[in-house]
Order: C-alpha cells, then structure tokens, then sequence
C-alpha cells in the first residue's frame, strides 16, 4: 500500500523535500498557489550544489479537497499564514493522517495539535539554505539536513519510517526524542541573527558577527535564550553558542531568511520566532530583557510600510 | 565693563538663546557657517508660540579668532562635531573665560575640562522644542527652560551670574548644584525615546507610548538607566519614571531631536546619548543589556546609508 504525501507551503523548502521524496518513488501531492502552472508545464527543477533534479510530472493541486486524506502531511507555510492552516489540512486528514511541521520558531505543533490531535503530530527542523529563484525552480545552495521528532513523545515507528522517506531521498534526516529542545536550540541563531539583521538596519550576518557591539549584543541575546530554555528544562551548554559562532563567522554576507522576507516587503515571522519564545520565557520567569526589546522593534519595523 | 559672549554651534538652540540674550542687551557674537549671510542681511527671527523676535543686526563671525577671548562661550554645536571644538574654542578663551555646554548627553563637560580646564566649565541642559526653518530663522514651539551648573563643583556666584542673564532675556533658568544628576535625569527621556523613535523604524512618540510592547521597553530602559545612575551616586526615584510618561503621553506625533537628525540625513548624537552613558554604566558595574543592544542598533542604523 502506497505512502500518500502531501505538502502544504510549497515554497522553497516544501518543494525542495517534495521534489526529492517524489524522485525517489513517494507518492508526493502539491498544493500550490502561484507556483501551479509553472510546475504544471514545466515540472519542478531543483538546482543542487553540483547537480540539477527535475521532477517532470509533480502531482499539483490548487485545492486540499482534490488531494483528499493521506497518510502524511509536510507543512512548510510561512507561520505568518497559520490563521489558513485548519482549512488547509482538515480535507487531508484520514484516521492515520500524521502532520509534519517543518515550519519555523514556536507555535506551529501546539497549534496543529490544538487543531487536530496532538497524537498526529510530528515537528522537525529543516536546516537548509534555499531559495525559489522562479515559479517552480528551487536553488539549493547548502542541503544541510532535517532534525525531525514526535510532538511531546519518544520517537515511534511512524517517525523512524518517515525519516527512512528523507533518508532514501537523499535528505540526511536526525531524528531526536526532544522536539521542544532542538526548537530552542535552532532558536540560538535566529533570534539573534534573523533579528539583528532586520533591526540593524537590513545587513548581512557578516556584519553583525564583525562589529563588536553587534557581536556582543548576538551573544547576549543567546544568554538569555539559553536562560530561557534551562528553566524550561533544557539544559544547553556554552560550548553551544560558542559554536554558533564558528559556523556564522564563515558564512560572508549571509541574509537570514527573516532579512530576505523583510528586504521583499512579505510578512515576517515575528511572533513564531520572537514573540512566542517570549512569552514562553517571561511565562517560565526567566529574564530576557533584550529579546523584550528586539521583539518591540521588530514587531514595529516590519508592520510599517517600506520607504 | 560689558559681559562679552560667544555662541559656538548656531543651530536652533545657540540661535535662540543668543538672540534672546542679545535683544535684552548682552554683547552676543555668533560664530556662525550656514546661516552668516542670512543673519547679517536679515538678522535672526525668533518665532515664539504667540509673537516673533527680531535682532536686526547680530554680530556674525566667520571664525573665532576675529571674536577674540570672551567672558562666556555658550557651545551648542552637535556632539558629534566635537572633535572641531578644540579650535574652535581655543581663540576665545582669556584669563577670565568660562565655557557653558548645552550639548546633549554624556561627555562634552569632561572634553571641555580636559582641553581648557575644568575650572573654566559649566554645564546646561536646554529642556526646549524648537527648530531652524529657514536660516536665521527659528521656531520655538515651547520655551521650557534651561538647567544650568558649574561643573564638579556647587554653584557659583559666576553662574548665578549668567542664570540672571537668561533670566533678564526671558529664558527660565534653574540653577543646580549637581550637574551629574541633571543630566543622568535628562537621559531618563532621550535614551528611550530619542533611541526607539529611530531603532523602531522611525516613528513619533505617540507610537511609542501607544505600542504595549514598545511602551514596556521605554520603561525598562528607563529602570536601566535609573539602576545605572544609582550606582553613580544619583538615586533617582520612581516617580520620576512615572512622570516621563505623563509628560510624553499628551505630546501627540512629536519627533525627538534625534529622530529629526536622522530622518534629514545629519549626524546622531549616538556616542553622547547612548555610547557615553553605556560605558559609564558598565564601568560602574550596572547592567544594562537593553541599553547596550539599542546602542549596536543605532550605531549600525545610523552608519547606514539611507536606502
């Protein structure tokens, strides 16, 4: 019996991990937007480092109704969109639907549990650097890997075969037991650096981990993150923000994808990765003065019109 | 023996306070670069809230030395220009000449005394809401007052001196023996809001009292600053808090001083408003983690050209 995948969110990242688990024999169901015709004459097309893959006949569909129940459901929707998410995935869900939020910061799982039962779902982590460069063409510049667990459980068979799907479609996948422990971990670099990108005026990382109070202000902030998520249990040694470090200070002038959502005038997500966070932190009485402040400016920044 | 000042820095406040002292018969001379031609064919108009002041004919200099030395030099140039102090100042000092600061901020008090004796300064704070409109032409929105003080020292008979002469040209003037105090008292306001109008996006005051988040973040810089004042000795109280707000809620859409240097393009006192006073806090062991980061953020912001 065939494995039904559906992706809802089909930007850079659901199509990228679409495309691959449909090349690699998965039965993949699109529901796109803007990217539908395009994909529907053209196929998909991934540029990889080294390679090009082309997904001649992707299953598209521009509503869930037509796509029907499945086993699986990958959701990759900007959080900023979640208010549309109930309506999206209610006509996929069968009785064994599992729903995989690849989606970024916090919310998302309590949201679709809140929605749909926490039992089917799944959160994982995508660490991946690509983006759409046309309708339906997706450039992979770094493939990075997926971190991906059971919501609020131990890893189960359903999350071991699914990551076996990654895996054999050439997406190195890391399963862990503890979710809410690698949200707060990715956390340590997107506070900072999606954050002071944005409210430094629109730079690069390079910028930032290249001006001392910049830099200092970048540490800082992964103090109080990592404050925040020790009271919530999760205990994350230095060494860790030291290592954010010495993969940042490589990177050259890297735009964070909260900077390239602001610099293109699309909704950023600002309270899936700064204010839920917060009020998490505040809730569990840890002191997190300054990513207060950076929420406050982020939140105004980005509701203003450009110019 | 006639009392022989010098305003060095005629923007709106070296404009307005020299022609007033001017008109009620002190011996102004207004160094001057922009507004020379302006003040010597049309002199300089004072537009007050409910009429208008014109010194027909202001003493205008191109440079000092053509001033010679003074009993007083009002300095009211941009702190961000104080590195031209030094020879800006140097041909108007005799035996006798005392230097009163009016600049905003941290710093230019200690950069007076280090360059021409600590004995010669005294320090200001100009509480007022005016503009340059056209040259040598000023609005004043809202006179307020000025605080006045020797520095490091309690007052004396020669700033009891020179607080008469405000007096006598209409400028209310509040003598203070602790001029420290008054002017960590100051930064309670032009910290957060000079700071957040800009790092915000650019927005009024309104928006700041009137954004829950943003409103919480002004506080909590202002309990920064009043913990960093403390350990300096200056014990400010809460109510002091409170009463920043009082005054700022009713302001309507006003533009800090800051704001309107960067929106136009000009320098940003960011070293005298926030770099000065964060390495004072740090050294004296306060923490300030709020402050430190909205100063990287302006920094950066500020260094930017505008896009």
């Amino acid at each position: 019996m065939s494995f039904k995948i559906a992706v809802v969110g089909s930007g850079a990242i659901g199509t990228y991990y679409g495309a691959r688990l449909a090349l690699a024999g998965s039965d993949v169901r699109f529901l796109m937007r803007s990217d539908l015709a395009a994909a529907r004459s053209n196929g998909i097309r991934l540029k990889l480092p080294d390679s090009e893959l082309h997904l001649a006949h992707p299953q598209v569909y521009a509503a869930s109704d037509e796509i029907g129940p499945c086993d699986l459901v990958i959701i990759t929707l900007k959080t900023t969109a979640n208010a549309e998410l109930p309506r999206l995935v209610k006509p996929l869900i069968g009785a064994q639907t599992a729903l995989l939020t690849l989606q970024n910061g916090l919310g998302s799982d309590e949201f679709l549990a809140q929605h749909f039962g926490a039992e089917r779902v799944l959160g994982g982590l995508a660490f991946i650097a690509c983006n759409r460069i046309a309708p339906a063409v997706v450039q992979c510049l770094q493939p990075g890997s997926v971190t991906l667990a059971e919501f609020g459980r131990p890893l189960s068979d359903r999350a071991r075969h699914i990551a076996g799907l990654f895996e054999k479609a050439g997406v190195k996948c890391m399963p862990t037991d503890n979710l809410a422990e690698a949200r707060w971990r990715k956390l340590f670099w997107n506070i900072p650096f999606n954050g002071l990108s944005i409210a430094a005026g629109g730079i690069t990382t390079d910028r930032i981990v290249g001006d001392p109070a910049l830099r200092a202000a970048a540490r800082s902030l992964m103090e109080e993150v990592q404050g925040a998520a020790a009271r919530l249990g999760h205990i994350i040694p230095n060494d860790f923000i030291d290592w954010q470090f010495k993969t940042t200070d490589p990177m050259g002038p890297y735009k964070p994808s909260s900077l390239i959502d602001f610099l293109e005038g699309r909704p950023v997500e600002v309270e899936a990765i700064w204010g839920e966070p917060l009020r998490r932190a505040q809730a569990a009485g840890a002191a997190v003065p300054q990513l207060a402040l950076l929420y406050a400016l982020l939140r105004s920044v980005t509701s203003l019109d450009p110019g």
